[in-house]
């Protein structure tokens, strides 16, 4: 009789879904708490993570024409006050800089001095201070598209964190693109929704809807917020990125103002887009399983790890020279137009060692002992199949046909997580239904439960909010790809023209 | 009779230097003064030179095993109080976070609110809360070498600021490591010198000089600081990058120990180092000329710009077919481990286009038109000859050995600077010529004038005070491949084992 295989994380995902995104994170090392409330530390395999990450995705921001520039860090007060509605939506929990030294205090210690005349908030997102600049920079139609876009830090104030989901610091790239038409803004804000749709499914493996937000969940400011929506294995939605369409709104508040080749002075165009290392999380709660994480290989800090085993000295001198001329060959072997990402682990700490690269998800594991060299072959174990699964392969072979495998697992993780979502989105047409799918049946530890509804919606906010307030369920979009169908909003029952996505939400 | 070339940027070099360099900034359009004081906005094509920087520099860093991270923006205050000395040298004038809300006042405008109950520091440098980290990173031998380095902003605030050069917030990278033993700190202290050596001659065309800083120039805590020096065409020092040995001091201060083969725990040996946008202003003093900026091909932020001529629209079709075909074979073509970065300027603005592209320092600019189509040929310029130096080149040929081209300005721009660097580099062994070398003629509107005295030094800080205040000289290094000589302090005239760099510095 078998038994029951022991998971690398306690709790599991079923027991304590929470808990165990908590666990997995720490079990890959990938970040820490910090000392300082609501920021973490991004370790290096979690930073090699959003290098390849960012890599990859300004890779494609600037195949359509984006260039990067940097603004700077501080928004003075007075920016802020111009844009009341952008405040209420955003800058309301930031930090404040209030002084610009410290001065030793009677006690030894330090206090703030040279009170500044004018706070500074640190940036919660660049909005005000890019379009300080887009004023100057822009005078003539000539002068447009400008498509600019910045990799930094933001901060945001936060009161309960949870690393790389909700963190007070964290790192995003903002775009920013100012236009002559309406319709090229417009072009612009979908261009940059698929390139966003695209890197997530088919780099970070997530499976994602794209859509519209309704009014209510609308951008402050934006005339249109899109977004793409995934659902994460609690079946919760995680938001991945935004694509907002500011109509002229912006450029008013900014005076982004260009003359027309008619020589008519008009105001411009924008849109603004980003992603967060909010993915990683959604990553790490895609793909994760009771083991840790799952990397997908196209992003992954590393492809593989190469783990020599060896008694003694004499074995250890010959495992290694052979660990190390494959690890070369290895490196010069390309996979997704980057070089492969080898790592080489000799530790001798037993089990263990091959369990810290299953909890950070490397996607293979290729061990490689006095047997394995004799048969000029080597033993891989893959991180999207059963940790005890192990095949021996033929050196040549691997090495001829790795980035097959390593696609081949891209491809399964997508699926999977495909397959997972796709079983957990529901038509629902029924009110009572609706309510069902959205309440565990232990509400003092709510299982894992729901997932997206695909119901009508009159449009009406008041049935948003209601179901809000009931379920905690909130409208994730209405859908780009949607087709237009007759129905009753499920919470009114008046007239709808198509369904919308409903879940709760991170 | 040949009239006197007109230069693109007023003043010049010999007019008015520091008012030189702000105006080829300006006309570069890399970097804005922003609305926050001190601040800078670093634009397009200030970036991408950053960028390029940043790859290159990581890559050499990564080939020696770092790896990147993340820290936090914050630090708090308890952690500078721990440091007295850091802070004396550092974190005196900075930037402090006491609030983290903003709410409305009565007058509509904005307060900050919500007081913090320990003020928050914005990171200066990162020592202090890196340390905090590395004292839980770090437990045994095994653990041993780690090798951290991260990508970030800093704010120091600053009264007098220069883009580039001094500005309040500032990019950066700050490597920091820690060791077994005071060998390998050291080991990997001179090999870090080595790599900022390598990097700014062999990327940036700027001769150095490696050395030693004297315990007043020292890093606050540092055992021991090395530097690289290079000398900017005000014949001023500038430190293009900084390397210290920490010994243990570091390591007590942060609590970092571990235990050794034998089982008894010991305070870690530590490294730390660093370079920051501040590179970009010494390449701009260094190679930029009366027209502007001059960007070493390896990391400029494009190679060309092809500069397509018509006269109509029957000629523009032929000449832009022409010139995309071009453009498309040469970003097919490898210069320097990359794909050659090509820009198309089309715009139909008369010869202030070419302008533009000087002053921005691009290495090659090619001009093509039907007469060149006729023959199969471009028409091609090099940022560092004479502006109205033009050579027709066939376009295969061009082709074939644009990479020479680019390797020929790139040595031709480190022979310069070279050059420039020797011929201004004295060996003086008389008080009274050493005070002649350092004084300008014109005590209202000095000239430019000094450069670097090889001189003799005692060892006495007293005798360095003396000078400093005397000149604004200062000891900018002691040479690292110095030979041993015997000689008398050119200030006190006590004997000196060494000669030393003396120069006014930024
Ligand atoms: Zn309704
Ligand atoms: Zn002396």
């Amino acid at each position: 009789m078998a038994t029951q295989p022991k998971t690398a994380i306690t709790p599991t995902r079923i027991e304590d879904y929470a808990e165990w995104y908590q666990q997995v994170v720490k079990a890959s090392d990938m970040a820490d708490r910090s000392p300082v409330r609501g920021c973490m530390v991004i370790k290096p395999w979690g930073y090699a993570l959003w290098e390849n990450i960012v890599r990859e995705l300004d890779d494609l921001f600037k195949s359509t024409g984006v260039k990067n520039a940097y603004f700077p860090l501080f928004i003075p007060i007075s920016f802020l006050e111009r844009e009341a509605e952008h405040v209420e939506g955003f800058a309301k929990e930031c930090a404040v800089v209030t002084h610009h030294r410290l001065e030793k205090n009677a006690a030894g210690g330090l206090t703030p001095a040279g009170e500044l005349a004018e706070p500074l908030v640190v940036r919660p997102t660049s909005e005000t201070i890019i379009g300080d600049s887009f004023a100057k920079w822009v005078s003539s139609y000539r002068d447009l598209p400008l498509l600019i876009n910045q990799w930094v830090n933001v901060v945001r104030w936060e009161m309960r964190t949870r690393i790389f989901l909700r963190t007070s610091e964290f790192l995003w790239q903002e775009g920013h693109t100012v236009h002559a038409t309406p319709e090229d803004a417009l072009a612009r804000t979908h261009q940059m929704l698929d390139i966003y749709a695209h890197f997530v499914q088919d780099y970070l493996g997530m499976p994602v809807i794209k859509g519209r937000k309704t009014a209510t969940e609308r951008f402050p400011g934006a005339v249109d917020t899109l977004c793409i929506e995934a659902m994460m294995q609690d079946r919760k939605a995680l938001q991945a990125g935004t694509s907002h369409f500011l109509g002229q709104n912006f450029a008013k508040a900014s005076g982004i103002k260009f003359q027309t080749p008619e020589e008519k002075e008009e105001f411009a165009w924008t849109t603004s887009w980003g992603t967060s290392t909010r993915m990683i999380g959604g990553l790490i709660m895609t793909h994760g399983d009771d083991d840790g994480v799952i990397m997908p290989p196209r992003v992954s800090p590393a492809h593989l790890v190469l783990l020599p085993i060896f008694k003694n000295e004499d074995e250890r001198a010959n495992v290694m020279t052979y660990t190390e001329s494959l690890a070369a060959e290895l490196r010069n072997t390309h996979y997704h137009h980057a070089r492969l990402r080898v790592e080489i682990d000799e530790r001798d700490i037993g089990g263990a060692r091959g369990w810290e690269w299953i909890k950070k998800g490397i996607p293979l594991r290729v061990e490689i002992g006095p047997r394995d060299i004799a048969e000029n072959a080597v033993f891989v174990a893959r991180r999207d199949m059963d940790h005890r699964k192990k095949t021996s392969i033929k050196r040549d072979v691997f090495v001829k046909t790795i980035g097959n495998l390593l696609d081949e697992i891209q491809g399964n993780l997508l699926k999977r997580a495909g397959d997972y979502t796709h079983s957990h989105t529901r038509v629902i047409d029924d009110s009572d239904a609706f309510y069902d799918f959205f309440t565990p049946e232990n509400p003092e530890k709510p299982e894992i439960h729901g997932g997206f509804a695909m119901s009508h919606w009159c449009g009406e906010a008041a049935c948003e909010a209601k179901i809000k307030e009931d379920l905690t369920v909130t409208i994730r979009c209405i859908p780009l790809e949607n087709t237009t169908e007759k129905g009753r909003c499920i919470c009114c029952g008046k007239p709808s023209e198509a369904r919308v996505v409903f879940a709760k939400a991170y």
